[in-house]
This record gives structure tokens, C-alpha cells and sequence, in this order.
């Protein structure tokens, strides 16, 4: 009987659980024998892995971070290392993988399907920095969980007239700060994208507050742009706002996921395993035009970025 | 300068004040005038509206319920019901509608647009019951309500060896309790598109418990199938669960709208307002391959069914 | 080494988890030994009981429901089934025993502290039925989330002129009822302290539409007073608002403890320990004064319900 | 007709709404004409103020933050602004205030009743830093609040084997900090009152990794003691764990009130008013006992902090 793996790898993000539980159930189903992975190629590599039954997963679906473990494993590409991987998994007649991850994790596939392994990688990341996909699996979640403590902090500075200065994660890929800015009507939203001009924000937060009479501001930024203490501090010299900072951190990566990421993780495992089982060796599966679709990994590692454009026109329009 | 009205209708979606906030501010930004309409078409024919300013809708996008207030009015479709609408509307001035709501909603938009009002129709319904739109603002809000809520009953229900049933809203559209079902782990998901036996539910819980050796179970059911409080009995009868029923009702269709709605209704809402500032006279704006697109009203009232045999056999797979 | 054993009886609560947590790492740092007996007096007399470490309970304090499952064993009073639980005891060395949950599980601990095995009642349901403490383990979060819901419905009720009656837990103590309407601003509350009268209802719900002007209205009811579904009828036919009945049923029973219930849990945990150890036999631990206190289980079964009156004028005063 | 103000001043808190509301229904019922004051002390030197009805309030219970605005007015002890405050109130035949914040909130109306207005005080506070009353409005919320942020950050934290330092509010008054990390089960807890050190946070953490083989730990600190960011790098260096810092900052001020501080508020502004019509010039309305009293304002002021040593043992018997 065919023996596959499961490995989580890299920041974990909310709905890994659920994939590993659609791996794991779909292997079951379709006879295949599944070894969960910890800690993720850096398990792999000190042959860390235990069988798992579709009882190992009961539950998993509600739960955040990952029952795997996760680690980066930088050295993940040096070929002494795939090659010890390779022999690992041929020694326990495993001879296909399911990686979920980010682009690191990708390129880790993609090396040992060069030499052999048929590996399949969903995208799990909350940054939804996986160009290939409309929707990484957590992005939801962490979207959601972002916008909850905005608008908590909404009540705060309408009672202040105060200036919320929110860091969310996502440096190279701003979706998070684009989605919840547009999503909380914040006045500002700077990313990666979008140059960071500091006269620039005083100038928008003085119009706002001289002109449009606002009585709060919200500024939705990024990650790794700015220091946010000093950003705020600036805002209340040079504004009629008091500003403050809050960086939302590790907060984001956590909580049970939302429906949408526990069904996307829960057909894109589905999915990963079928391909397997139809003898595909280097995929990453993806929603595209809101299907769930296989993508060779190559292709899929060099898919420009979606162009934001529209959606910030939008936001500009409607704030 | 050109008017518009904006209005929602048939039962509320959460979502529905974000799609208000886009059309008011999109209009704004475009130069138009734009009224609110107080209780859907009713107030319409009554004549109740007020002109919305960008400061009118503040806030609005986090906000369950409508600001406006909706109503149903099944004469909407006597003519002389809408002779009286096109009337009031020319007498105002007003030569453009963006209406808010389900099917009932879109037919009366039809009746109007034939009378040369323009307009254009947003799906606003919690059932995801527009066949011609991915999604409906509001739908994946219920979906987030009711997977909370099972997750609380799958507590106590395991605490009891206890098997849940849970009605779901959505009779013709299966989707909240199909995809709330996917999402919770649900061991039996009932829709109207599957036959519902008392004798397979039984059987299939007797498997559950006897050979899967499951301490709970969670059946989800659409709501006008059967009597749940009857079907817990019989559970209760003729299986090991002590069956307990929860009908969760207008929860379903309260509560501030997720990231997902709130993007969705405002890029469905500014979306409308462009259409008509274009010229266009009798469209609905739909979500179809991750994209906003508008389409004809007639063809949207008349796109068949999705088919969700897929997702069906998916959750027979995993559970 | 003394042996002590614990258990949950009756209906599940929040926080009985964060109780189990208490009672075992309280155990293991005072140098007990403690088993954990599945499915309250039912496991008991079915000796099926393991022994439990620092670590069988570990996250255990965010739980909902009950780790070692709840049963209700109305037999539970009869000499022979007594003496066979003593006998299970004594032969496991076990002579020390805390049981959480209502009334009917305090009389189990009575009779068996009668037959020589000290036990060390706390008070675990969601009614908050036990008049010797201010509040029992599990009442604060079934009451928040009851408040959750209403104010979901609250959103939609506004929105189409509707008068949402929510039927809440708690017969014999209105408790959750009364609590629940004056923190969601309900126009109604009913409780078996107020005998309930269709007319006045009718009367009071056409005072607040036609004098008071709301736009929606709230009517929040024990269980196990009147059919909630017929009085929505009633009140869609007598009065101008158009009724709507939700029944939240058993979801008041789970989800994660609130911080309340995980403090007073954990705290009652503990002292429950603590008086074993200090050799006291038949005791219950109760919140008085805001103070964790011991106190004798028949004098805590003989107490007299507190006088609510203050609170249904509060009510009235700001309705 | 006699006439009362209410303000809020000092940093919101969650519950602040619902105290207003209190005092303006139970103003309204009593026969008073009741007067909202913006922006605490600040908004009474500038006499900017607004009739308030029972309509001014509705549905103010359920929301977060302040209506009225509340800033600080370091000045307001200087006997000519007090004078002016004094003025004012005069002028507008408004002998009575209610005023709901912090410790300065009380002083202010204390030097406010020596100048014959009479004052009273509710405590309204996330820092539960009024040593006269057991809660505060708003620190049931704030508590909430970082509960569930903390369990969000327990999801990843067992992902990575990682340290969670988390930073609270509250410094002078370390409760949100002790019973934080008691209700989520941290390993550590920091407050103002336990002396820092660096070495025993590293010591204790190699401890629970090595020892007690914890595969994560949680450190909950309170503000103002050191430097987290810096605190999580040392923890990194020199334990096995890798630590990480989240700020959770103003979102603790935010939020829909908890069941408990809508209460406790509505409570408390209902007794402030009573007690201002029984002629009464200068208390703060506690909870003394699990009873709402009132208690002279300088007795109030100079009550000493409660002392936290019995739950600062249960937490190290129970980590």
C-alpha cells in the first residue's frame, strides 16, 4: 500500500490543522497510509513522524496553529540535506509528501520532487503572499481577527478624538493592511506598495480633521515600514489627533479559523491527496477563478503579483 | 445633477448597511445625489425616503441589520403597485435604483427597469440563494454564526454522548447547512436537494456510534425539511445519542458582517453605482470567478443551480 | 498517600474543565493522588475512573463541556447503589471525593459523606439554582453568551420592525433570564418568579410601539413557561410589531469559559482541596461576599432563593 | 425641576455607555432633567453640554467606549478652574453630577462637592485601580479581552515552541495582569508588585522547558516594569524557547461590555442617581460584598490596595 507524509512548515497559519485533517481522511479513504511530519522539513530531516488514523484528526478541524508543529529550516536547500530527506522518506517506503506552507516551504518541495519525491504543497499563509492563489489558507482568519480588534479600537479613539496607528503583518505581500483597511473604513492604509511619505500621512490626517471634521482616524500599515511608537508620537505633535500605536503581532497567526479557511484547507487536502494518488509529482494546488485547481510548483513560484490597483482606487473613492 | 435611490428589501443580510455605505460614498465621489429609501419597496410606494449624505453612512460598514429597514411586499408586482413607484421616483427626480436583497428583490427591479427606471439589483440574502453570484452579501457572515454556534453544542454535546441537530436557515439553497456542515465536521449534513429518511439518519447514527465508536454526533439540517424537535426524539429512541435539537433561527441573520461581507457589499455597491452612472439599465452585480461583474437581471434570475455534488461527496469522504 | 477522587454530575457547565484543572493541580501540590471518574455517579458505580497528572489537564482551563463527561443517574439515592459506590471507593482507597455540579449532584455527595467518604461539593450549572452562592461555575459565560445572541437578534429585529422572544435556560431560578434582559436593554423579561400573563404582554408590547415609538422590542423568557413559538403568533396578531421566537437551547451550555467563570472555578477548586486535606467531610464551596468560603451541604441545600425584587425594579425603572 | 450632569473623564472603559444610559433613565424616572457633558472635565470648563432623554441612550448598553468623549484636564485642580467648573454648572441651575472614571476622575469631584455641587462617583476603570470597590466598569471586559487574545496566542505559541510575552495594562494596579495569567494557565505573571528580575523569568523558563518539559510558555507582564520587545530577544538567547512580544495596548479599552460591566454600570448609575435625589453630595457608588453601596469620596480615595497574596500562591500551586 502506498505510504504519503504530511508536514507543516513555517509560520503556521490558521486551517493548517483543517488540511492536515483533509490529508490525512482522504488518504484514509482512498487506502493510503499517512505519516504526519514534526516540526516540518527540520522533523523530516531527524525522521520525526508518527502514523496517523482519521482518529488522530477528530476535532482538528476547529483548531488553530498546527498539531504538527512548525519550524523554519533555512539550510532546507543544500543538497546534503534534501539528499538525507530523500533517503529518510525511501527508508520508510514513503513516496509522496503534502507540504503546507509558504514560498520557502514551496521551493523545499520542489527540491525533492527533483529527486523523486512526489511532492504536492498547499499554500498556508497568512500573508496571502502566494501569488498563485486568490486565497492562501489563514489569510481569512488573520484578515477577520485584525479587523475584530480595529473596530474595538474604534470605540477607544472616537471617545479620545484619537489617531489608532494599527501594524498588521504582511511586508511583502499588503493585503492584510489593504483588506482590513477597506474592510474598517480606515482613512489611511500604507503598504509595501504604496510609498511611505511621512508628510504625507499628517497632511491626510490634517485634512481629515480640519476638513472633514472626523472626530477618529484609523491608519492601517504594514509591517516593517515604519517604527508605529514613533509614527504615533509624530501624529500627535504635528496633528489634532493623539496618536497611538498598536503592532496586532503573533495575535494574527492564532484563533480557530474561520468557514472560509476551514473549507479551503478542507478541499485543497482533499485535493493534494488526489493528485497524488493520480501519480502527479510537483503541484501546488490553488483557488483560481474560485476553483480549486493543481498548478505546477515553478509555475506557481514565479506568478507575478495580482495587481492591487482597483482595490485602492476603491478605498480612496468610498473614505 | 443626476439622483439615485437606494434601497433594502426581503429579509436582511449582514453586509447590507456596507453595500449602503459604498453606493452613498461611490455616489458622492461620482457627483451624484443619492436618497435613502426607508423599508424596501414599501417605502417606496409610501414615499419615504431622505437624502444621504457620506456623513449618513459613517460607521455603517461594521454594523449589522439595514439602516434602512427592509420589508416585504408581494403586491410589487400589480401594475399599478409600480406605476405608483415610477411615479414617486419621476416626481423626485430620481432616475436610478440600487436595490438590495433576494430574488423577490431582483424581480422588482425588473418590473422597474421595464418601466425605465434603471436598475440595478445586489444579492443581499444570507442563503446564498442567487444562482448566478458565487456568493450573496451576508451569506458567509450566517455561515461564521452558525459554525460558532456548533462548535459551542459540540462541547456538551461530547460532555453526553450526545447527538446534536442543529436547523439551519436556507430551504431552496442547501448552502449554509452543506457548507457549515464541511466546516464543523458534521458526522450527517440533511438538505433539500438530499432525500431526508428518518430510517437513514437512524442507521447511519447507529454506524456512528456503534462501529465508528464516535461520544458525540452533529447532524445539520435545512430548515422545512422536518421537525427537528420530533427527529431529536426519535434519535433519542432508536439510537445510543441522546438526541437534543437547536433551531437557531434569526441569529443566523444578525451580527456585524465579516471581512468577507463587508468587502464583498462594498465592491458590489460601488460597482452599482458605476454601472448606472455608464448607462446601464437592468443588471444585478454578481461575484464569478473572484471577480465583480454585472449581468442581466433576466439572465441572473434564470442561471440554474450551482451543482454541489462535489462538495457533497467531499464531506462523505472526510467524515 | 491519601487518594481523592473527582467528578461531574448533571448537566455540563463552562468552567467544570478549569474546576477538574484546579482539583488536580491543587491535589498533586498538597501530595495527593487523584483519579478522575468519567460520567459523574454513573462512572462512579461502574468504577471507571483514571488516574490524572499535572499534565492530563493541561489547556484544560480554556475548555468547554467536561473532560471526564457527565451523566445523570436519578438512582442515585438509593441505599444499595450508595453502598456499592462506597464499596468502589473503599476498595480503591479512594476516601475523599469532589463533585461538581446542581443540587441533585450536592444530595449524591450528602449521602455518600453519610456512609464516612468526605466529599467537597461546588456548585457547576449554567441556572446559577444554588442560593448559597452568588454565583455557580458556568452562569457568567452561558450569560454572556446569551447576551451575544440577543444582541445579534437585536440587529435584525430593528430592521424590519420585529419583536425577537428569546427563550433562555434557568426554570426554577429566572436568573439567566433576568440578567440577560436588563444587560440587553429587553422591554420584557419573564420568569417563573413573574407569573406570566398573555394580555399584559399584548399590553405592554402596544405601549412601547404606539406611546414609546420603539422600532423593535425584546422579550426574553425562562424555559418551561409558555410555548415561545405560539406567543410570537399571538404577538404578530395583537400588536404591531410582527413576533419572532428563538430558542437558544443547549448552545448556552458551551464554549469557552469567560474569565469570571475560569477565575471562580479555579479558585473553588483549589479550597475544595484544601478542606479535604484539612479533614472536612460534607461541605460545599460557595462565593459569598465575594469571599471563597466552605459551607456545610445541607445548611447550602436550605437556603432560601435570594429576593430579586431589587433587580425586576431596576429593570422597570430603566426600560 | 431639579437638574443633574453626567460626564465621563480619564482613559474610557468598556461599560462607560452603559452607566450613562443608567443614570439618564433613572434620572428620567425619578423626575430629573439630566444633562451629558462632553469630554469629561475639560467639556464642563468649556460649558459644552446637551439635554439627554431616555431616547438619547438607546441601545447604548451593548456599545464600547464613551458617547460623551471623555480627555484628561490635569488642571481641573486649580481653584480658579474648579471655580469656573462651579460657575457654570450654576449658571444652568445644575446642582447635581455624576461623574464616572479613575481616581482624578474622584478628585475632581471632590474639590467639585467642597464647592457645594453635590458629586457622585462611579468607578470606571479596565486597571480595577479603585481599591474602594472589588470591580470597576470596564476591567470584567478588559479581562475578557486579553483572555481571549492570550488563548489566541496559545494556538501558535505550541506551534513553534515558543515564549509568549504578553504586555497588559494596568501598573499601579496589577490585576489585569494576575488574573489574566491565572485564567489562562501563564507560566509566569509580572506585576508592579513582584519585584522583576531577568534572571528568575530565565530560570523559571529553563525550568518549565527542561523540567517540566513544556513544549510553550506564556508571560503575562504588566506595563511600565520593562522594556517586552527587549525581554522576548533575552528569552530567545537564553532559554530554549523563542520568544515573541505582543504589546495588546488600547484594544484592552475597547469592545462591546461584558454581561458583568453592563450590569455593574447600569447597577451603579441607577444607585448614583438615587442617591443624589435622597440629597447626598459627595460618594462613590462601590461594590462592597457583592453589594452596590455608596462610600464617602476621601474614605474612597484612602482605602488601601487590597492585598493579592492568596491568588499569587494559587497561581504558583497551580502553574
Amino acid at each position: 500500500m502506498k505510504k504519503i507524509g504530511v508536514l507543516t512548515s513555517g509560520g503556521d497559519s490558521p486551517g493548517m490543522n483543517a488540511a492536515i485533517r483533509a490529508v490525512v481522511r482522504s488518504s484514509v479513504a482512498r487506502g493510503l497510509e499517512v505519516y504526519g511530519i514534526y516540526d516540518g522539513y527540520k522533523g523530516l530531516v531527524e525522521d520525526r513522524m508518527v502514523k496517523l488514523t482519521r482518529f488522530s484528526v477528530s476535532d482538528m478541524i476547529i483548531k488553530g496553529g498546527t498539531m504538527l508543529g512548525s519550524a523554519r529550516l533555512p539550510e532546507f536547500k543544500e543538497p546534503e540535506i534534501i539528499d538525507k530527506a530523500v533517503d529518510i522518506l525511501k527508508n520508510r517506503g514513503i513516496d509522496g509528501l503534502v507540504v503546507v506552507g509558504g514560498d520557502g516551504t514551496f521551493r523545499g518541495a520542489q527540491a525533492l520532487s527533483e529527486r523523486g519525491i512526489a511532492c504536492i504543497a498547499l499554500p498556508g499563509t497568512i500573508d496571502n503572499d502566494i501569488a498563485a492563489t486568490e486565497y492562501s489558507i489563514g489569510f481569512d482568519t488573520a484578515l477577520q481577527t485584525v479587523i475584530e480588534n480595529v473596530d474595538k479600537l474604534r470605540d477607544t479613539s472616537s471617545s479620545h478624538h484619537r489617531c489608532s496607528v494599527i501594524e498588521v503583518m504582511g511586508n511583502r505581500c499588503g493585503d492584510l493592511a489593504l483588506y482590513s483597511g477597506i474592510t474598517t473604513g480606515a482613512e489611511i492604509i500604507i503598504t509595501s506598495d504604496s510609498e511611505f511619505k511621512l508628510e504625507t500621512v499628517i497632511e491626510k490626517l490634517n485634512y481629515f480633521d480640519l476638513v472633514k471634521q472626523k472626530n477618529h482616524a484609523i491608519v492601517i500599515i504594514s509591517e516593517k515600514i515604519t517604527d508605529v511608537y514613533q509614527l504615533a508620537k509624530e501624529i500627535s505633535k504635528q496633528t489634532g489627533f493623539s496618536g497611538r500605536a498598536t503592532v496586532l503581532g503573533h495575535i494574527q497567526r492564532g484563533g480557530s479559523p474561520t468557514a472560509f479557511d476551514r473549507l479551503l484547507a478542507t478541499r485543497m487536502g482533499d485535493k493534494a491527496v488526489e493528485r497524488i494518488v493520480e501519480g502527479f509529482k510537483s503541484e501546488c494546488i490553488c483557488l483560481v477563478n474560485n476553483e480549486i485547481v493543481a498548478v505546477d510548483i515553478n509555475e506557481a513560484l514565479n506568478t507575478p503579483e495580482p495587481n492591487r490597483k482597483q482595490l485602492v482606487e476603491l478605498h480612496e473613492r468610498l473614505v
